[in-house]
């Protein structure tokens, strides 16, 4: 058998990993033959692929990035999963001689693994985001990295804003959901979380900035960037459009601080922590998962599993139907952020 | 409600982030007063206390170590809960007005919270210990923060393997289970990982670093301190007794390398990476998992949920009785080790 | 002898070392009686001060910004030394039974220790600047950590630009001098490095971005915050106006990335490293340096070697009049940014 | 010009940036030709080379351990630069058509690199080190990133130390110069630092620990791996011989560990850090201070500047004639020891 292997969707750290667990088990236990698509669906448009054997991923965990490329180039014109799209699929996949795919990505990249599935192209998902918003998974790959660096960053802030009785406001990543604010601002002990699923007013958040300078302390505020002021959900911020062509959603920190600062009197400063929260090197806990969900789905190719994704699941790694991983985000439910909220606000 | 926290036995990073989302929680939600006995139950005995309040835990959780000290003082004359111990600690309890216990320890401490609760003695317990060999939750806060500590070590040690042509033999922490070199050896990519439930004879070692020598790498080697080889259980390394009066298992590494050394031709250095794994500062998963933990505890308690602990299952932090928790330790799964040794064996 | 201790200006890691080291030099082993004045000259005017003694310098050296807390409140009033201000410091000395300072700061705060020592006041400097833009010293500390916190974001940029084919614009902290970028870039191996003493136009960085792409690689570009496209002092950025009133100079990457993105094609993100760079743990190198540089400065005081600035040459801690340190900043030559231009471009 | 590079001796983080810089700068502005040979002196003798240009180079500088690979292979038969044998060298140059060498060593290569250059053989000098114990230079590259690993693992083992009232024992490296004890031990605040240069009896840092025990503290010990206890220079230690036969110093702590513990009944536990202190990614400062070391030999023979070696001074890279930087090891000055153990002992 003869798999291709991409990735597609932003970077995310444990993504050569995931290729060295996949192509080591693959390759070295199942016998397949593997290939890689440089740059996501552009390498499979182009032909522009790469063998992946034992030495092509030799020493890549530690690696950020991915040895692959990637990009937003989407495998349909389109997007439309149309006959006619996926005939062409499936002629490009006898041209280069491929039996199956092995798809990295996040919500997007997955659903067109379950198109694909549905059109009965062999497929098999890796899940990998690290906004952590997919389903059918505990963590995705990426996730706790982002996590540790935005944790660091709330540390380096904190000794900040204590000596200059500073309000520090740290932008995270989180367009839909808030993971990486939440579980950043509890390691760090932020004053505040603010989170996409949960609006709030600026006037509740500078009650809680005033409290806490009350209490003799300098407020630390994470905000997931795709938070909004309660009542404010078109407030324009600096970011452009994204490759998709939505705006951008960058920048709501520095929209925040001045008012917060004008409000409360307090000397407020934004930092928005931006793209070296999806690059470098994994953390062990990201290399682990990714490397495990790369076995875990060449044993699915091996089994002939298709149709589905390597999810973690406790502490063990197992397969669940694509349908459970895509459609509705995995958004922050009510309870964990109320958890939060109750015990630190 | 006034409850006693204490911690017991090795110390495990993120023992302050759980003390600070208990008192958080119970103090400010639920309403307790709170109190923390000095270095285990040395402090119970001698009434040596400080009283936890939400300026006690102030900024605490990224620090190491923990606040209230920790031995391993046991409870019991002996470690024996007779009747006249049993009614010794409500004596005390009585006496410094304690009603409820909040357990912080790895199984041996748990072993003691499920025998006060036997004893109708209120108790919540805690799991704390880097070495994740403890039932009833997915993972132990601090095994990842040691995990990262040993597969940075690895990084470390990869560079000079390659540079020089050696065989590297990194010794980790696990006596009985060896989870912390199963999961440090995949993030770290180590050629060979060799744990306590899984004896393998010097020969077969050795065969091994000769045929990643013959793919024209070094090897890296990761070895749980309680690994034995083969039919060697009683193998002598230079540790003496440790404060059980057990033999410390410290130093199989320095056994290992002469031996891989003269039977191979390899030079060959070994490295005990010791309680640098077990200090200093928590990963951002670890202070989460710490945190939500002591929060599930204070909850606990305030539903007098008595005589269970609170674990992490999947993304929840749920509570399980204690004797899912202690009783047998949490082996590494011969499949778990089978995935590593046939992927990078 | 009773010596006023007092930090000023922008935090920079190292404070809390450097207090550590003059405390159990000065009180220790030359017996002086050692107070810290709180937030800098707000606290000596407002007589809210702290002992300075063993117990209260213990384990702070690990920790960033600064116990003793900083702001830029001036010593005197509109910052002007008329003999009615001197007079006034001076009054406010024998009513707080002050003999003599031991000022922490860059170059305004050095500054106000030459116009001190002039009137005849006790003072001894202990340079302090991430920016490392102060004469009569080779290095201050907070420097190498800020040159840390940089490039270890260059390293994680860099994956993610690699992987999407991306030009990376990281802008770092610098206003009038480039050292941080300079050594980061360096460290980094950046494509492109952008300082304010060298402006350079807008067509001939694109000119540099592209070549880089000709060689098949992916750019990434360092660029000090106070860095103007050569013709465009007067860009605008987003950032308001400091703490002096002067316009804040943040920003400029986010008006580079466009222009750069328009005129070459390739896709280009900026990322504004901010605050991150200025707090937080001290890299070892700083501890020491901080740690010397504070017992030298006890030392002088020791001395009575008054109008001094504590400074490293080469390996050595020495003194050097403060009119050394003061007056024209220490700007990146031409050689030093020939030698990455050149060799790097 | 055709040159050639080498590594020879232990390895040291910052290697692989010294070899970009000198090949970017020799290669691209120079307009040599430059080659390397693997594993130091052997790759000459066996005529194992491998190109040096801008690819080979690209992207080598975070990179710990070194892509030439190094060993202890000495240049000449018995290590005794006899006519025949400096002949022989000649004739291999001819053969493999070198112009000069390029070597990057510590205090042995740079011997070797006088020898060379005494009988008129091109040749420059790149310090590297980790124990810092070269003349002619401030500081080699190396030496941050041990005293960097060494200072992490002091925070790390503090915590456990306080938690269990223990006194901590920490080896690290240091044969001849306790550099690393030095520099590590005063940015983790060690309250004891032992070096090879001074000597001090187990009955006076008995004395110590007891002293730092009465003032409410637990001792962290730094002990650089070639100290002995004053009247005990022969105390044997656990570690065997080196690869030139000579007895391996490491072991020290664990001497010394039981004997504090016996004489004072504290609680004591040695680490020996070992070889995680030599490998892995530099320090931003070890990669600026490589690239800029490796851009100045490239200079140097440009210049034809031979029997040169370039070193550091103050923020200068400088070349100085290898006989200053080579005969007398660089040992710790009594005044630096004074000043850390005054004012923490």
């Amino acid at each position: 058998m003869r798999i291709g292997v991409l990735c597609s969707g932003g970077d995310s750290p444990g993504m050569n990993a995931a290729i060295r667990g996949a192509v080591l088990r693959g390759v070295e236990v199942h016998g397949f033959e593997m290939v890689g698509f440089m740059d996501g669906w552009r390498g499979f448009h182009d032909g522009d692929t790469v063998p992946l054997d034992r030495l092509a991923v030799r020493g890549i965990s530690p690696l950020g990035g991915v040895m692959l490329g990637t990009s937003r180039v989407p495998p349909f014109p389109d997007g439309v999963a149309t006959p006619e799209a996926l005939a062409a699929v499936r002629a490009r996949m006898t041209e280069l001689g491929i039996d199956a795919f092995l798809l990295i990505g996040g919500n997007g990249t997955q659903t067109v693994a379950q198109m694909l599935d549905d059109a009965g192209i062999p497929v098999v998902g890796v899940p990998k985001t690290i906004d952590n918003d997919l389903g059918g998974t505990d963590y995705t790959f990426g996730f706790d990295t982002a996590v540790s660096v935005a944790a660091e960053a709330i540390d380096r802030l904190r000794t900040t804003g204590e000596s200059h009785r500073r309000c520090m406001v740290l932008e995270v990543m989180g367009r839909d959901a808030g993971w990486i604010a939440l579980h950043a601002g509890m390691a760090g002990g932020a004053q505040l979380i603010l989170l996409p699923e949960f609006p709030e007013s600026v006037e509740q958040i500078c009650e809680w900035v005033l409290s806490v300078r009350d209490r003799g302390r300098s407020s630390l505020v994470v905000v997931a960037e795709g938070f909004r002021p309660a009542g404010e959900a078109d407030v324009v911020t600096r970011a452009g459009l994204d490759g998709f062509g939505r705006p951008r959603l960058g920048g709501v920190a520095e929209v925040l601080a001045p008012r917060i600062e004008e409000r409360t009197g307090i000397e407020t400063r934004a930092t928005v922590l931006g793209h070296v929260q999806r690059g470098g090197s994994p953390t062990a806990f990201d290399r682990v998962l990714a490397t495990r969900t790369g076995i875990a789905a060449a044993d699915a190719a091996n089994d002939g599993a298709w149709g589905t994704m390597a999810g973690l699941h406790g502490d063990r790694v197992e397969l669940v139907p694509l349908e459970e991983a895509v459609g509705a985000l995995k958004t922050v439910p009510a309870a964990r952020y109320e958890e939060a909220r109750l015990s630190f606000g």
